[in-house]
């Protein structure tokens, strides 16, 4: 890939996409040792860089030929909001096979930027197979997720954008999946300043891109498991693998549990909200899992659709880990008069109970007792263990509960 | 306050706080009919707007005097960072008076701006009466959270922004709870350009201002119930009363439910974290409160402090709106293979069960029956009925519990 290829890339996008910011973080600059910036790609037309490669994608589709025929892809997620966006943009229409299992608004919002979606398979590759066979039957054009030198060249337009705004940046963390957004973005960067480190992130649970780094081969997995939806690939793509090992200097993966709790210090102390996989670049600076100190450094955050539940359960889960939500168990006497005087302790530590449940039936229970089990809320983990002091100064055992 | 005032403020805060952006939200203009922008002060300094009164403040008292006196101030939200924030900018030292049920975590987000935090009182009115009392004491400044000119203009160097961004600017929509910011912005922008409307926005828990402003007269409530705390004030400004009666068009409220619902869309649509009182003004204009059809109309997202907690409880309470979480009864015989039968239709129409309660106690059951509370996730409203159709059809009655 020469670099005429993403500066033609650059002035293709002009107009149609966000100049997406490179922001400044201290508190996430104090966190890893690093100076360190996010590239915000959650702010992104669709909320993805995914709109990059899939626009340069049509855009060298519409130099070749007059009309441009029907275009396909096949995705659950961002790829096909991507695609969608960039072929109304582009004047084209655009068809976008799903998994059936995908979530109805992922199919709304596919729909609402004017694509056609049909759904189709119960996972993935069953969905790609069938886009496949559409594009072929109607004489289309089918957009790949990554293995595409254009779309490629598309995504590395971030590098130049970082570039622009931080001349004297020393390291560019990149999430990868299927490997086009590191494979371009490493592949520009390098050609204008090799002294810039390129760092690509997986998640552990989906590292074949890592393995087929190490190991120079290419490399399948058989199975994925990762909360990054957006970077779980089985299979990386040829040539996007190519292009890493030629051009990126080190590889990494961070946990699922990482992730999870940088997409809550994201949305906490920047205001963000940024989808699992656009958070682990992120994760992996935090986690130290890279020798980032002294260094400045920009971490992509490649997307921001996540779903609310999945909000609502990476913070639910966030309150517990803080220590600002608590479980325990109890035995008190079942009379009248028992929940009274406990609840009487926890009132005056100023917790907020949020559950409270009565077991009778335990074998290890003397007859005229119970177990109370308790969930509370309380304000900070040294708040969580004054309660625990107070409950059992009043006479109460208490047993954590996880 | 003249213009001079404002464009004062405005050199004064050059290089201290960013310039936050002015965005246009294609979602939120099909929602609300009019063309919507938004003032993005939730990604500002601090993550709200407070910094910019606090900074104006204490410039104008160098100016006057060679040594800053020790800076006082009494808040438990962004007052007491944007006076913290801006007194290190400054060069001074500043104690702020916070009320002892204060969050730890705004207590330690106002350390870590570097002010002495003391505590004192149990609501914001004797925190303050702390606060005028050690400032007297100590012969300090004391910053007024809004009551005071120098943050009113401040504030008001918003308008300017928006004007620069946006000249064609037909409304403005503000939050309200003291006036400092609705006030600046109102005497800035009218003395500009008389042709943009001015529109408050209050909670209607908290409405001092709106009454204030309808009647004439200062008015005091005697109590405030709102999740928007930062605007839960109960004695409005003076000075600030009387520049939005002066200035300002029309004054409006918006319900809880309605704030919590525009915190959500947020967080979906535009990838952004906005604490209550920040999304009032886009509440008031997605609710049709203010007549905009058709208007270039922009909403001031004042702030983006929000405690996870109650991230937490909004995302809850809207998976819940929107039929994403579900709770319902059903009787069923109280005998081994129940439960199992029940939830193979659970399992076969694709959703997944939170909760189970059993009931044997009720009056209205028969012998040998028992109540089953169910709480389930599904992927949609459609999702939901079709679910209730199912076990309707398996011989199941269901009653919804809300």
């Amino acid at each position: 890939m020469k670099l005429r290829e993403f500066e033609l890339a650059a002035a293709n996008l002009k107009g149609v996409i966000h100049k997406t910011p490179v922001n400044s973080s201290r508190t996430f600059s104090e966190m890893s040792g690093a100076e360190l910036f996010l590239k915000c790609e959650n702010l992104q037309k669709t909320g993805s860089f995914k709109v990059r490669g899939a626009y340069n994608k049509i855009a060298a589709v519409a130099r070749e030929s007059e009309n441009i025929p029907m275009l396909f892809a096949s995705s659950a997620g961002n790829h096909a909001q991507g695609v969608a966006y960039a072929a109304r943009a582009m004047g084209a229409k655009s068809t976008i096979v799903m998994p059936r299992t995908t979530p109805i608004a992922k199919i709304s919002a596919t729909e609402g930027y004017g694509a056609v979606v049909v759904l189709a398979g119960d996972c993935y590759d069953e969905a790609y197979q069938h886009a496949k066979k559409l594009c072929e039957e109607q004489d289309g054009c089918f957009i790949h997720p990554f293995d595409d030198p254009d779309v490629i060249a598309g995504q590395g337009t971030i590098s130049l954008e970082i570039l622009q705004a931080l001349p004297t940046v020393d390291a560019i963390l990149v999430p990868v999946g299927g490997g086009g957004l590191l494979a371009g973005m490493a592949a520009c960067v390098k050609q204008i300043n090799p002294r810039v480190r390129v760092i690509g992130v997986q998640a552990s649970g989906a590292d074949a891109m890592v393995k087929s780094f190490c190991t120079k081969k290419d490399v399948c997995t058989d199975a994925v498991s990762t909360i990054a939806d957006g970077i779980a690939v089985k299979k990386p793509g040829v040539l996007t693998s190519q292009l890493i090992r030629e051009h990126v200097d080190e590889m990494v993966t961070v946990t699922d549990d990482e992730i999870a709790s940088t997409i809550l210090l994201l949305l906490e102390r920047t205001k963000m909200v940024v989808e699992p996989a656009g958070a682990a670049a992120l994760a992996a600076a935090l986690g130290h899992d890279v020798e980032l100190s002294g260094k400045r450094a920009v971490c992509v955050l490649s997307g921001g659709n996540i779903d609310v539940g999945f909000i609502h359960k990476v913070v639910e889960k966030g309150l517990v880990t803080r220590g600002r939500q608590m479980k325990f168990q109890t035995v008190m006497p079942d009379i009248p008069g028992s929940l009274y005087r406990f609840s009487e302790v926890m009132v005056k530590c100023g917790a907020n109970i949020i559950m409270v449940q009565h077991d009778r039936l335990s074998t290890n229970l003397a007859i005229g007792d119970a177990i109370l089990h308790v969930a509370c809320e309380v304000t900070s983990r040294e708040h969580g263990q004054e309660l625990i002091r107070q409950l059992e100064a009043a006479g109460y055992r208490i047993v954590m509960e996880s």
